[in-house]
């Protein structure tokens, strides 16, 4: 197949991501693989439950670096190998990190973390203890050697998402400012490092609300932007509350190509949102968290993995062209959205 | 008066200073102005409180930086000027901010400054709009014109204290991650810049806490630290909770002179803490909330600037010697203060 569409994307991805082609019928934007979830309860002898993970194309197969909360209730991350990125090998043990100087520097938790190649390293964000949730960062060549770098931020902050190219001459962090508890409230900022060691230059990218209640209460940054032809490709989550908590579900928006701090669109509706047994029940029911995809720009496939009710983790698919052409044509901003906001 | 003190401050402060002796009789380490509070209500046309402000020695007098809630209800930052830094004259209009490329760059609201001469500029850290409550950052060399630097984290952030010279090379910055509201936590990191616009190498410094209630729900940098012979001397704020809101009462630390991550000491009693009717009722009854200091380090006195029930600007003496030596000997540390946490 010959990818024929208007929307181009830029970044690097692969061609043997998975795929399932869209369900005949099927009306929505975003189609879950027919065999979710991919990742089931008790997945290693240590682990309960694997879910909210991100995945890049590694050696011409891939690696996943997986959440996996041990059967202690605490969360940790693991290396995962996979031919198909469907079928997956996890180690039993968690990542071991050094310091830049050789010594151990392990986290007390990690947490949701994304992977990015950045010219030739994979650079790992996660949510880390930092006397307080806080965003950690470490980096390897070879996922079997890791080194964690300072920490971007003071807490708090849980959900951060390297850009996969340096903008302007400096990296870039998504991230969302939130407090010490489950936090109630929270927008996505973008900052930016020349180092990976000092960050500044802060600006506001994103506000909650905007036209849904499903994104009312706060939104994050979930994988890693996509380069298109149309701008960066972002798939976030949007909360909503109700008085059983919280319902976790998924946007997507497109941000300016040279400064991502101003949002061009954003999805009105979600695009997908706990519908299924594995998303809506489990360890914490009713959440469906991206943090990862896969993309081939030959053909403008994506594969999107999210995590389903905090136990689970699955996978759904979609297409550039149609994705980008319905958020550019059923967007409504937050008010800022559209500014550089500092 | 010579100072034959063993302990020595080595920051260049001023010999005019204002000054009471210790009352005869009197016990604590920390004894009021006799005429407080200095600044009552409605101290200018357009506003109604001024309390939690900064001062520093300039030009053989005195300029503050004023936090002052106008009749709107608004807090702003005003300039004001000093013979005998207890008399203030202050202008009605809150100070004009540009950027660096001379382009107005005016916050919504501003309060709680710090003032630090480092070199020959005069710094300001305040709490700024930034789509929440965060620290903004600007200069000054002639305390007329002012310019805004980025704004040197995301939100939220509060309480932002610039030590008064770079240390192994890099500007340093104490400050307090909080929450959206009136956040019921809250412990001390230190943060190093280069260049005042990227921040890292963050580490913990003082966690809420340790013996006293007195500082068990939050904890906040104060004044900038004094340089003295036995490490940085940091008065800072400690909060305890009540079922009618929250008693912001006044510590000191003492912070290791080469890496102020690490408390060497900490009092274990607060040092002041509301008890005249100007700390106890006004606008935000029992508050007692320490922003600036004046010392001469010839005598080793300290004059102490502090904002009372968010409606007064009060002023206390203590000298070096005592207060250091004090702390020394009354020390209890909370868990990891000891230690560089990163």
């Amino acid at each position: 197949m010959i990818n024929m569409s208007k929307v181009k994307i830029l970044s690097k991805g692969s061609t043997n991501i998975p795929w399932q082609d869209k369900p005949e019928g099927f009306e929505g934007l975003v189609w879950r693989h027919t065999n979710n979830p991919i990742i089931g309860w008790n997945p290693t002898p240590s682990t309960a439950r694997v879910y909210n993970s991100a995945v890049v194309p590694y050696e011409g197969e891939f690696i996943g670096i997986f959440r996996a909360d041990h059967k202690d209730g605490k969360a940790r991350i693991h290396v995962g190998r996979s031919k198909d990125g469907l079928k997956w090998d996890i180690e039993d043990k968690e990542i071991q990190w050094k310091d830049e100087k050789g010594n151990d520097y392990q986290p007390d938790y990690s947490y949701d973390p994304r992977v990015v190649k950045i010219e030739d390293t994979y650079y790992i964000v996660w949510c880390t203890d930092f006397s307080g949730a806080a965003l950690g960062l470490g980096m390897t060549k070879d996922f079997k050697n890791f080194v964690r770098l300072e920490n971007p931020f003071i807490p708090f902050n849980r959900n951060g998402v390297l850009f996969p190219r340096k903008i302007h001459g400096n990296y870039a962090l998504l991230s969302r400012p939130s407090d010490s508890g489950h936090t109630p409230f929270g927008d996505v900022f973008l900052s930016e490092s020349p180092d990976l060691v000092f960050w500044g230059k802060h600006r506001k990218v994103m506000t909650k609300g905007a036209a849904g209640w499903w994104q009312g209460v706060k939104i994050g940054a979930g994988a890693v932007p996509i380069e298109t032809s149309e701008g960066w490709l972002m798939l976030y989550h949007g909360v909503s509350t109700t008085c059983n908590g919280f319902v976790y579900s998924m946007g997507a928006a497109i941000l300016d190509i040279d400064n991502p701090s101003k949002v061009l669109y954003r999805c009105k509706d979600y695009i997908l949102t706990p519908e299924e047994s594995y998303e809506t029940t489990g360890f914490v029911p009713n959440v469906a968290f991206p943090c990862a995809t896969l993309h081939d720009e030959t053909t403008g496939r994506i594969a999107i993995y999210y995590g389903a009710a905090d136990t689970y983790l699955a996978v759904a698919y979609t297409n550039v062209e149609e994705l980008v052409e319905y958020v550019k044509n059923n967007s409504v901003l937050a008010s800022g959205d559209e500014k550089e906001w500092r």
